[in-house]
């Protein structure tokens, strides 16, 4: 069965994409640590990350570079966290999390909940800053 | 001033090494989460990860991987969780963690502290995966 990213990459579902290419999409966390926290995933649906080729590894991880410029520049942070744990959506995916302190990449810890227009204006002003 | 991982790198201090190359290196973090957890480093000092050239970040991730092979098959785990953080050593380091639970790389809660000889051995176990 198709996972819930592979869902949203094909509209299926729907998703606050903020960058996409023929192999990557990037997207807002649902159920975000912070404002501005994204996921990057490959379109290919695997789940381990180490399991990825090291060509489609490298690809990931520089398009997930170009995500993250575009959140420091639009979202108020030090600097964006990285992290991958896929203990639960078995499709490799990784956060991108605009940090200020530890905490805010503890994902033991209760999640946002966002309305519909402020994740809307938060992908678009992420959007606006992709070169 | 070299950071404390160039310090590392040069051999001027000491460092439970288990992957070396000519641009990167991974050893043992000093305070893990879990035993097993591995801190790979570029050995350009460099502060921030998304500072790092495309093919910098790439060949990064790549030997990363290697390393978290190693660790998948050394240390009883679930699977090897990637995280990048950069609020303490402005050095760019991945952390690799071995993880069982979320909690395992909630980098909020205390620090294992492991005798010297455990820490031998779980770097030789790692090393002596490598491919």
């Amino acid at each position: 069965m198709a996972s819930i990213f592979t869902k949203i990459i094909n509209r299926e579902i729907p998703g606050h994409i903020v960058a996409e290419d023929d192999d990557f999409i990037a997207f807002l966390d649902i159920m975000p640590l912070v404002k501005g926290h994204v996921l990057v995933v490959p379109k290919r649906e695997v789940d381990y990350i180490f399991d990825l080729e090291d060509q489609e590894l490298a690809g990931l991880h520089v398009f997930a570079k170009k995500v993250a410029k575009a959140i420091d520049q639009s979202v108020k942070c030090t600097r964006v966290g990285v992290a991958v744990i896929g203990l639960e959506v078995p499709h490799v995916h990784v956060h991108l999390v605009p940090l200020n302190t530890m905490d805010d990449i503890n994902f033991t810890r209760p999640k946002l909940k966002l309305g519909e227009d402020e994740m809307k204006t938060i992908a678009a002003n992420i959007k606006d800053k992709l070169v």
